[in-house]
């Protein structure tokens, strides 16, 4: 279920503006794959197009961090946000990027440390110390 | 403000289950300087005790992911819980650790781009594609 | 699946008190179809009187906002607390309310545009400028 | 406190690139004031000069949605995330842009409202109905 | 800081719709303390009387879960939530309401505890057992 | 779906340092019913004991809480994470300790009233009186 149709490849052959951004995920990610987020993303052309554009920038092009540690960061704000959707797809993105068992492992635990800490700094209502002020 | 007392280092000195953490964590982090969290845990020397010892062994120890990543995972997961202090310690650990500031620059990139992505997957309600099922 | 009971029609028809507010949920929305919403809320008697008769004063009595502008607002609440279920209800809603394609356009782009910036003035810890104080 | 330093307008006026930024803020709000968000994000140029454009094509061109409605779309997101900065500038915006008492009531009864029955949904786990599915 | 006026008592006397709210929350509560969330709403006397109520009948009326259990699930709520104002609130009413210290701990750990196994189940994005169905 | 393999029982028997974990679950649970948070957990051994041995302390043995209220809570943070397995999981366990049909209406007002009250402070931006510093 979703609350926007979901575009097929037949119905994306007749948009050319949806077709173009089809066409540069599949050529950028040498996969004939496209997931149902660029699918239901379809129905809104000028945002399809600004995503995918950012979603380049930031998670495909090369930069001071690693495809995996940009990876490891687009899941703990999923986890958090309980967007199911999306840690699903970047899971699946970190496996395909070569994400080892124990670099995942180290991952959980530091998502389930913060998680923990976090409930516990709100509890107490822990007031920030003047020295972390940076402005 | 906080919901509870925050333990002085003279109040702390009477207490030897909760000096020896702070002894351990000053020790461990080469620096006298004890922040709030801690000093509000110590209300519970159980969870004190605990809470440090799986923070050592989760950010402190060496592993798979390195130390700025480890962080960088962190500051997500808070900023999303919304958990200020949170967010304000780790930001500073990862200054203490050495980020660049094009590291930070990229991570708030992610963060931005998770962010807004999620909210339009799950506006979207966009069904899990198949192919992401590891079960 | 669900954690309580989905009453049927029939089941209610034998619960005058429940049978009372299926009733006037049809009559005020003049449609016969009953969401499951409802059909939980059945479980508790009290509960769902009451949250009927608050969502027909809400949402359904005419005020100073328009109805499309509360299922948007509705939506957007639900979309960040990830309430599947909600997002869903009140997208179809929005919908038989009449939102065109580009009233629904504009909204994506304002939860977007809200949930990037969330992220960054949380991450950064943004203080809150005096002048907007209204206390 | 902030993460990050928060730039002074003699700051500002040194690096070109960020007093473009400021320069068309106090144009296009016709207003010297510039508030914290951009004093922050003036650390991260490319962010700064990104968020500041799609602001304003979202927020400030007119589009399907008022003014009004915008912002209170926004305040909605920001509440749900608990992002204190943003719940106390765009509340000033909704201000600015001329919302009426009634408005901004009835605008606390749909929050208030869709975060109840977001709760109970959530706690219940209410399966979406065939008939919200428009995929 | 606050989005809103804070009514002080010499406001509250003038205008007997609030006046009469507050002076029932003070019978109530057998004290004359009237806490800042309360003057806050005041500026919405439907919002203050609504909410007043509800309150009343929820958590100081007697009924199967005893003031304590009750307060500590509005504790639970509120951290999740990041409601820095209601952790505080409800925080000092356990305590007014005579929680003990152990009763306390045990609190935070079930918090810590939930708050670490929800974020792996929703990393792992753990499939719900057909056995938890009550649907 | 999930991100992770669901370990069968046969393949727990092969590995013994799982299997014992499986073994405590069942036989400190009575029950030969062991659901698919563990068997997501098995994937990784030191995390499924680390949080078997932190669940069985916190949530099974007895204390000053007795389990049903520690159940509440438990469900009320996993509400408001949206959490569907830990809602799920835990509301049949609250069941399973025999919760009354009262206790859980109580419940599910608390969190309602909990939820609405949170987003109106938020909203509101509510200062922290005085009067609540524990600190």
């Amino acid at each position: 279920m979703a609350t926007v149709k979901l575009w097929t490849d037949e119905e994306v052959s007749l948009h050319p503006r949806i077709k173009a951004v089809f066409d540069d995920i599949r050529a950028t990610r040498k996969s004939d794959f496209v997931n149902n987020f660029w699918r239901a993303l379809a129905n809104e052309p000028a945002l399809l197009e600004r995503t995918w554009s950012s979603i380049k920038a930031v998670m495909i092009e090369p930069g001071a961090l690693d495809p995996i540690t940009k990876e490891l960061i687009y899941i703990a704000v999923s986890t958090v946000n309980s967007c199911s959707y999306c840690v699903h797809s970047h899971t699946a993105a970190a496996r395909a990027k070569g994400i080892s068992d124990l670099q995942y492992s180290e991952f959980l635990a530091v998502v389930r440390m913060a998680s923990e800490t976090n409930a516990l700094a709100t509890a107490l209502q822990v007031p920030v110390d003047p020295e972390f002020d940076a402005s």
